[in-house]
Parts: C-alpha cells; structure tokens; sequence
C-alpha cells in the first residue's frame, strides 16, 4: 500500500507556516507499513489542486489531503475532489445539526457559508472532528482511497489517530504495537554501533531511532495478526536492546527525561531544587513543564552574576576569584550550597560558556560543569560540548536530569 | 516569474524531518515578488525525481531543488537534473581543489566518492557553501532556470541569501528594502483592522504581518529600481503604521522584545530581576538567552512552592492564605521583594495557572498576574489567557518583558 500527501493551503506556499501535517502523517504512516512517495503542497486553487488530484492518484493507493475544509469561499478541497469523481454534494444530517446547535447554544445566526462545512461528496464517510468546526472524510472509487483531513494540527492529528489510523489498520488486516525505550547519556551513533546487528536482522518489530540533543528514542513496532500477542514479537528485541544500552535507558514508556526524574522523585518521596548560571532558568523550565512537578521541585536559582552566586547559593568569594564563575569548584559549591539553603534532597547546578561568544582558549564556548549534591555526596561531570548555544544549554539540562537520575539509582541502591 | 520547489529526501517522506526550507524559501520568494504555485517532495530515488522535475519545468520559469547534494550513492540531484537535460558532468576545480585541501589539511585521504561533490552539470554557475562541502549550481536552458541547493538548512539558508537572492534581484533588475517594525501588547486582529487600509492601499511598499504569542513583526518592503532611494517608499508608510501603532511599537530594527529591553537596559544603566512560579524559569531563559545579558540581568528565582515565595521574596504568608499564590497581592510582593532583595533597579515577577489543568471556577486555567516593581512603583497586570500552557508560559513572559518595557519608559520620561 503507498500514500502520497496533498496539502492545500496558500498560506504553507506563501511561507507563512511550515507544512508540520506532513510530516507528522509521514511518520505515522510509516510506522503503519504505508510507504509515502510524494508529498505536493498547492495553494487555494480548484485547477491547480485538480492537477495534483490527477497527480497523486495516478501513483498512489491513498491520497490524504489537508486543507481547505473551513467554511469561506476559498476552502475548497471537498468540492474540488467531488467534481473529480464526478460525485454530487451532499449535506450530511448530524454535521449540519452539530454546526446548528453549535450556534444556537451561542445565541448567534448561523450564515449560510457554515452550511459548507455540512456538505460532502456522495458516499463519504465521516470523520468527526472533536476539536473544530469542520469534520473530515473517506472516500473510495475503483480502488483509490481520497482521505480528506482539516489543516490545522490539533484538529487535523486527533482526526487522524481517533479514525483514520484505525482505518488503515482495519484495511491492512493487522495490529501494529509499539513499545517506546529512551535513553539518555549516549549518542546516537554510538547506540545505533550498538545494535546495529538487532535493527538488521528485524523486519518484525521495526526498531526506529529519534535523536535529540541528550536524547534518544527507539521505537519498537510490531506488525501482528488480529489476536495474536505482539508481546511475542517486541519482548525479545526490547529485552536485547535493553541488554546492549542497559543503564542509559531512562524509560520504557516513552517519557521524557524531565517526566521520568520527576515520576522517581515523587516515587521516592524526595525533592529537588536546581541553581543555573549559563542555561539560565532552561533547567527549572523543563521540570516546571511536567505537571505535577510541584510535588518534588520546590524552588529554583538562576545565579548569572558571581555576586548571585555568593549571596544566593553561599559560593565562597575566594573559589570564584581563584577558579572562576565556570569552574568545578564553583559548580559544586553551588550544588552543595543550594542544598543546604533549600533544604532539598537533591540540588542541581549548572555553570558553563554557553556560547557563542565569550570562549578563551583556557576555557572554550562549550565548557560547562553539572553538579549534583545530595545527601550521599557530590557528582560534578565537565562537558565539552558545541558552539551552538541552544545546543548547548539543552545538553546541560539533560545532563544534569541524567545526574539526578543516577544518583536517585545509586541512592537507592545503597539503601537496598 | 514564477517557481517551484522541490524537495529531494527520504528523511522527507519518513517524517523524520519537517520541510522547513520549503517554508524559509517560498517566504523569501514571496517577498522578491516571486509567486510560489506549488512544493513536492520526493524520495532519494531518481525515476521519482525526474518526475517530479518534469512536473515542475512544466508549469514554473524557475525549479528549486533542495537535498541530494551529499557525496553517498543516495546523492542524486545533479546527475538527475544533467540527465534530465541532457548534460554531462564534468569537475569544477575550485570545488576540488578546495574539497582536496580539506582532507589534506586534516591529514586524511579523499575518498573517491567525495569527487562527486565537485562534478557539476556543464554550463552550471556554482554556488560557494561556506558552511558545507556540497556547493550549489544554478542553470539555465530554454528560459527555464533550475536552482539546486543542499537540504540542511544551516547551509541552504546562508547560501540562498548570498547567493540564489542576489541572482533573482539581479535578473528582476530590481532592489528589495526591508524596514521591520515589532510590537506587542496588541493582538494580530487588532493591529490588522488599525493599518488594513494601509496594507490595502499599499502594493510598493508591501506590508507582511508575522504574528507569534504577544509578538507582531511587520515587514515593510520596497522594491525600487537600481540606484532609486527606498527610503522615499518606505518612509511614509512606515510613519503611516507609527502613527497608527503607536507604543506598541517597541523595534525599528528587527529586534526581539528580550532583545530590546536588555539593550533599554544597558543604554540607561539599569538592572533587572525576576521571580517565577508558573513560568518556571522561562521569563530568566528568555532574558539570558540574549547575548550580553550579564551587564543588566543579575539574578533570577523559581519560587515554585509558597515556602519558596516566602523564604526568597519575603511574600508574607498571611497574603498566601488570605489571596493564594495566584492573586494580584501575591504578584506585586513577590516584584516588591524581589526588588528589595536582589537590589536591582527593576524587578518582575510571575504567577498563574498556566495549565492544562489546576484551575477551578474562581481562578480558571489562563489566570496569570505579572507584576513590575521599580523605584517609582509597582503594577500588576491580570492576564486571562488559554487553555495551552505552552501559550500561556510564552504569553506571560512577553507580557512581563512589555511591562517592563513601559516601566523604562515611563521612568525616563518622568525623569526628563
């Protein structure tokens, strides 16, 4: 089975968005066993989307448009595919009543163009639309499947796992299960060295990999029979990939490592707190965005000035005059200090060069020192990293997310 | 003139990666006054690609390709495009000399396969790749232009306005002249309504309106013949929307608004401070990530639990338990404090309840305060925002940022 993507939409050709829906559609329907081979973008225009209609139809099984579904004059995808097919257009009775009652419950009018949004092409079925005014569809004429989509992300991603990747999936006869590993503290071409021989030898599951600065995912999909077990077919590849990457696995459920640390502190009853001279309040974000992490994070520093750091964080004037701001000195006495004064189980503290500038040849951009306390003791790791400033800062947090997590582990252990 | 992009990748088609040079290319097309009517992507596969070419060259005066200029097997746009048209491959010596004397300088050996980058179809015009070893060509046969360029956009971007934007100016026999005005606190609809007859009017100078959370960028461009003065276009029109924007213009140049209130801060001498609780750490990242931000941004503090609120800003616990942390009162103690104890001359200070969930009738998710304290005084702004919490953490910040903003302002003018 293969696919081809057909966005509509002048504003993904005049620039002012990034066409994010096919990609996201990419991935999904490559993971399904779909193979894409095109993807074509044409702005609001009925001969021009024609003309990529005939395109995409005449090579591919599926087409999936998005776009074009609102309710003014230049929405114009449905239509447009209905005189393609040569399909009369139809108002589809619980879509009409929806968009009414939609209005009513508001005590405004509703004007006619809405109505639009209520009709399809012949035969379509519905897809519903939980999060917009304007539903989607199938269709299906000698063999070739038309799959119209809104455009906007958040309607546009649940339509498609709430109905039309359980389409494909009823379509193709099997079931596909993934399990989600994710490793922190190795690079990708590192990890993939280490199971290159697992990820070559499987067809089924399918192992994909997905890196990001101090992050790596590998995906696990299974391809299995209606009522067969996938658990047959993922256990023994993730149990091998568990055994070559071992501790740099964070989570088998797909968190992330921010949601992973918080999810063991609260399990452990413990707390952090974290002091940030170069990535400047990153660190504090990232564990601020997990919900739920006002349970173990109880207050953060950033500590820019030398001046912060001794007035905040209790970092001895003399360390900093003989070892400097970005020192491993001074980046553990932040992390002790901070642990001292906040009274937190765990502190983090990150000191470095972030860059671009304001490197020396002593102590280059990408110098950065993570420190971890508690109360077994102190880890301080130096990192060389890169010129790149978001590269920069975003490695550091992860880094000391990493730190925190081994010494949640060895804490642990040594309790045991 | 028209054009049309096409992609070349299968890390296209996989999802792995966004199209994010078809956005950044049909953007700077479409302010050359060059009309974008179509993007594809397609595989590393050259009967898909030769497809694709005769799809484009059919319909557009100029194809730009991106990808597939890489020394691997799977690196096939120029010998496809040569084939195409019916051109043998022949070295560009500057490209081999310059590609030999990298692997010389390194101590290493060339493999043969890294030549490849150096053939080029004959008769092409190359484009120097400052930050890549793959240069770029342009051709031109029977006024059609084909533009190829490398898919990583850190080598695509630098190469396309050095190169590839010149060329079109050149051929166009005109000159564009951007002016950039950003504003905030004003909504995208709003700004719109207030200059719609000024867009409307307008078609030299155009205005493009880029909206972000609490950030409008408008760009104003001229197109004018070589040797006219733009400022005699832009001028007026850039005065026009003054006039009508007003103080929510806070940049003339491009800036971003952290940007603009580190430099407000440098020029008069003031430093800064903030506290966060539902932003975590943003608002500081936000102001730290501009270069040069350690002369006016001393320190920060993520007083995520009340404890934290009291013990670091000194917020009385008795307007805690009387109004919440999340209430006009908790936000102006918390800038107050902050103030008094950092001993900056501004501080800021955030709380809410960026969500998705922590709200309750009386305080709904999207209830922000942001507070600004200065020696003349403290102002406390309640923001009723959304349901995304990435929205509303971004919001809040910007919000911050123009408070503080006005503050400078308002204190200089006092003073003067």
């Amino acid at each position: 089975m293969n696919a081809e993507i057909v966005s509509v939409g002048t504003e993904l050709l005049m620039g002012q968005i990034t066409n994010t829906d096919a990609q996201f559609l990419s991935r999904e329907l490559s993971e399904l066993g779909v193979n894409v081979y095109a993807h074509s973008v044409v702005g609001d225009n009925a001969g021009r989307l024609r003309t990529a209609l005939d395109i995409a139809l005449a090579r591919a099984d599926i087409v999936i448009t998005t776009g074009g579904l609102g309710p003014t004059m230049d929405d114009i995808t449905k239509e447009t595919i209905a005189e393609h097919w040569g399909l009369p257009m139809a108002p589809d009775q619980p879509t009409l009543d929806r968009i009414e009652s939609y209005f009513r419950s508001r005590g405004r009018q509703m004007s006619p163009n809405n109505l639009k949004q209520a009709l399809f092409p012949e035969g379509a079925v519905i897809l519903p639309n939980p999060h917009g005014t304007a539903p989607g569809c199938i269709l299906e004429k000698d063999g070739k499947t038309i799959i119209v989509l809104p455009g906007p992300p958040r309607e546009m991603k649940p339509m498609f796992m709430e109905s039309v990747r359980p389409y494909l999936m009823e379509r193709s006869g099997y079931v596909l299960t993934s399990v989600v590993l994710k490793a922190t503290g190795i690079g990708e071409s590192d990890a993939e060295y280490r199971i290159r021989d697992i990820v070559e030898e499987q067809t089924n599951p399918t192992i994909a990999p997905y890196a990001a600065p101090g992050d790596l995912t590998l995906r696990i999909t299974a391809r299995t029979a209606r009522g067969e077990d996938p658990k047959a077919l993922l256990m023994p590849v993730a149990a091998a990939i568990r055994e070559r990457l071992g501790d740099y696995i964070y989570s088998e459920s797909g968190q992330s490592l921010p949601e992973a640390v918080v999810e063991m502190l609260a399990a452990r009853g413990r707390t952090l707190s974290a002091a940030e001279s170069c990535t400047g309040g990153m660190l504090c974000s990232m564990i601020v965005d997990v919900p739920g992490a006002s349970r173990v994070f109880t207050e953060g520093f950033v500590t820019y000035s030398n001046e912060a750091k001794t007035a905040r964080l209790g970092v001895p004037a003399d360390i900093l005059a003989r070892h400097g701001a970005v020192s491993e000195e001074t980046a553990g006495a932040m992390a002790r200090g901070l642990r001292q004064r906040s009274g937190t189980d765990y502190a983090a503290a990150i000191t470095g060069i972030a860059g671009p500038t304001g490197g020396c040849a002593d102590k280059p951009v990408g110098l950065i020192y993570i420190a971890v306390d508690s109360e077994r003791g102190l880890t301080v790791e130096k990192a060389t990293l890169r010129t790149q400033r978001d590269y920069n800062r975003t490695m550091a947090c992860q880094i000391a997310l990493r730190m925190v997590r081994e010494a949640l582990v060895r804490d642990q252990d040594a309790e045991a």
